[in-house]
């Protein structure tokens, strides 16, 4: 891979390649206080649920920075969380983070600053950046598991939607990573990138990351994905998720649930890759994952210019929710959940907690 | 009604009101000849199956009026006529309305030009009105008995994908006719509009005329759809056609396959609504049914803004087809046909002669 990596530490600064602007612009946005690590998640300067799980570990490691020159250093980390745990609703790795760098935290509770502080914000800065190298480990597992599953039904095309790829996680990707790993593998014919609108991840993100690995991608309209799962051979949708309920139900960036009700009634098999941090066993199903809603102004304006008749009513939100029943494997870096259920999952549930 | 009409006639001149501009800008494009007929057509300046047979129809009584001074008459509206009928593939009003006037025409066959030329392209001009005005009526039966099916299932919103309205047709719409109708009786709650990617006709041109309309019209992006099926109460899907094989297999605007699939699985009924020239007899079934692919452009771009990876490979089909086993009811001005297939839709065939 020959590409810009979406997070990137240095010099005690958090520095994030700006998606809104890609592939036109590579410009990385720098990050020193937590604050604007979630300004940054809001934004959508870095998104992905991997990835926005990362942004906030480091975020929490600049909080830690701050805290020691703080008068109430408890206080500076406690609203570091706070606004890092609000910047985005969907995805669940993002308070997994938080609550493993808490732990990380509270291991030094009690001790005094600014003294113990330096060695706590040391020791936050480490974790981050042992949880960003963790989850590259843990694509590149994803990636094996992910494209035996495809070498199991044989060569073929795939169809994939949103970017769940480099740019959305510590690097290679989650979706990305299977269709990566299996075209190593000589498995994949043509990756078909939904342009997923609003925000066009798969035409600008997915389309420039498999385009630098010099992979054959083919862009469509979300609106020709059923046309194209029955005239072009597709044998996987294969997509990431930002919050998996204990039963499998998986939110997923806004039109799987559609591809997933079209796949079942053509043929195609769903296979959906996420870091077990992504599976949120407090929720016993999918109907409680709460789905962000954005702003109006991403159907109706494109790069300022109107696109849809102005004073239109709109709803956008950017998640659904694919029941378990809809999907063929889960893949984590655990393995693979073939027709995932509650008791398919529940033997990982133990290694959620951070090591 | 307070829309500016699609297509206009007048001093012998064609205006076509510019599709590509709308709505920032209602700008009628001028046509004095069959080619820039063709033209327009080809170039989306007017788009919308029944408006395309009307505009060609149009275009057949220029080419009338250029045969009375030309060399060849016979010559000058046999390429007219090719080069309507090549502008677009998948409609097939286009060429049901080519074959009435070219009907017409072989009424005055044999006839010596100049002479009997002005008295053709008289009726030319006059077969070309009177369609237009049937195709209005048209549509108005149509609102009645979709509106009526409607009332069957009772108050509820729908989801509209694309543009089957006034703009599409000869005016009222088909798919957006029955909207309006059974808003008239007060069925309807809300109307959802798919944005209808890549050329926006739901965001740019449905918003547009229900918005004109008062009515309670809410865009989504097309990725939204399932969402919105499963969450808000939406009994029906209602778009239009461009053409209908005779066992009910129904091309329309790429995307309701997708959603006709969606819609089975969720509980949702699916309408489709369009005039009976619309209804191809000679084809089985819908797998003959040409599919028109457009430019990349479509999806590279937005007004001359990339908006995906430059020199990505696109795919772009315009048209689906959907089964007739997925669609619950066809209306057209003679009625409605429920579970369509052969036999239901065989005996409208005899009234598909220009009368």
């Amino acid at each position: 891979m020959n590409l810009s990596p979406a997070i990137r530490w240095s010099s005690n600064t958090l520095e994030l390649l700006d998606q809104r602007l890609l592939p036109e612009q590579v410009v990385y946005h720098r990050c020193t206080s937590a604050g604007a690590v979630a300004e940054a998640i809001r934004e959508m300067i870095v998104r992905g649920a991997p990835a926005i799980g990362i942004a906030a570990a480091y975020g929490m490691a600049l909080a830690a920075r701050e805290a020691v020159a703080a008068a109430d250093p408890g206080t500076t980390l406690a609203t570091a969380r706070q606004l890092l745990a609000t910047s985005r609703p969907t995805a669940v790795n993002l308070h997994w983070a938080l609550q493993r760098m808490e732990r990380v935290a509270q291991g030094a509770a009690g001790a005094s600053y600014p003294a113990a502080g330096e060695a706590l914000a040391e020791v936050m800065v480490r974790e981050a950046i042992a949880m960003h190298a963790e989850d590259l480990e843990a694509n590149w597992r994803m990636g094996e598991f992910g494209a035996a599953l495809i070498g199991e039904t044989g060569r073929c095309s795939v169809l994939t939607h949103c970017n769940a790829g480099a740019l959305a996680t510590g690097g290679y990707g989650t979706a990305l990573g299977v269709i990566r790993s299996a075209c190593r593998r000589g498995l994949i014919e043509r990756i078909y990138a939904d342009e997923t609108r609003p925000w066009l991840q798969g035409a600008r993100l997915t389309a420039w990351e498999l385009l630098a690995d010099g992979l054959p991608v083919c862009l469509i309209a979300d609106v020709a994905a059923a046309h194209v799962m029955r005239s072009r051979k597709i044998a996987w949708v294969i997509v990431g998720a930002d919050r998996i309920a204990a039963n499998g139900d998986t939110a997923n960036k806004i039109g799987t649930l559609g591809l997933a009700l079209m796949a079942r009634q053509l043929g195609v098999k769903v296979m959906v890759v996420a870091p077990q941090s992504t599976i949120d066993f407090s929720l016993a199903d999918g109907s409680a994952i709460p789905i962000e809603e954005r702003a109006a102004d991403e159907l109706l304006c494109f790069r300022g210019i109107p696109c849809a008749s102005p004073g239109v009513a709109v709803y956008n939100p950017v998640f659904d929710v694919t029941p378990a029943s809809l999907i063929d494997a889960i893949v984590t870096e655990r393995g693979v959940a073939r027709n995932p259920s509650r008791e398919s999952l529940v033997h990982w549930q133990t290694a959620l907690a951070p090591s």
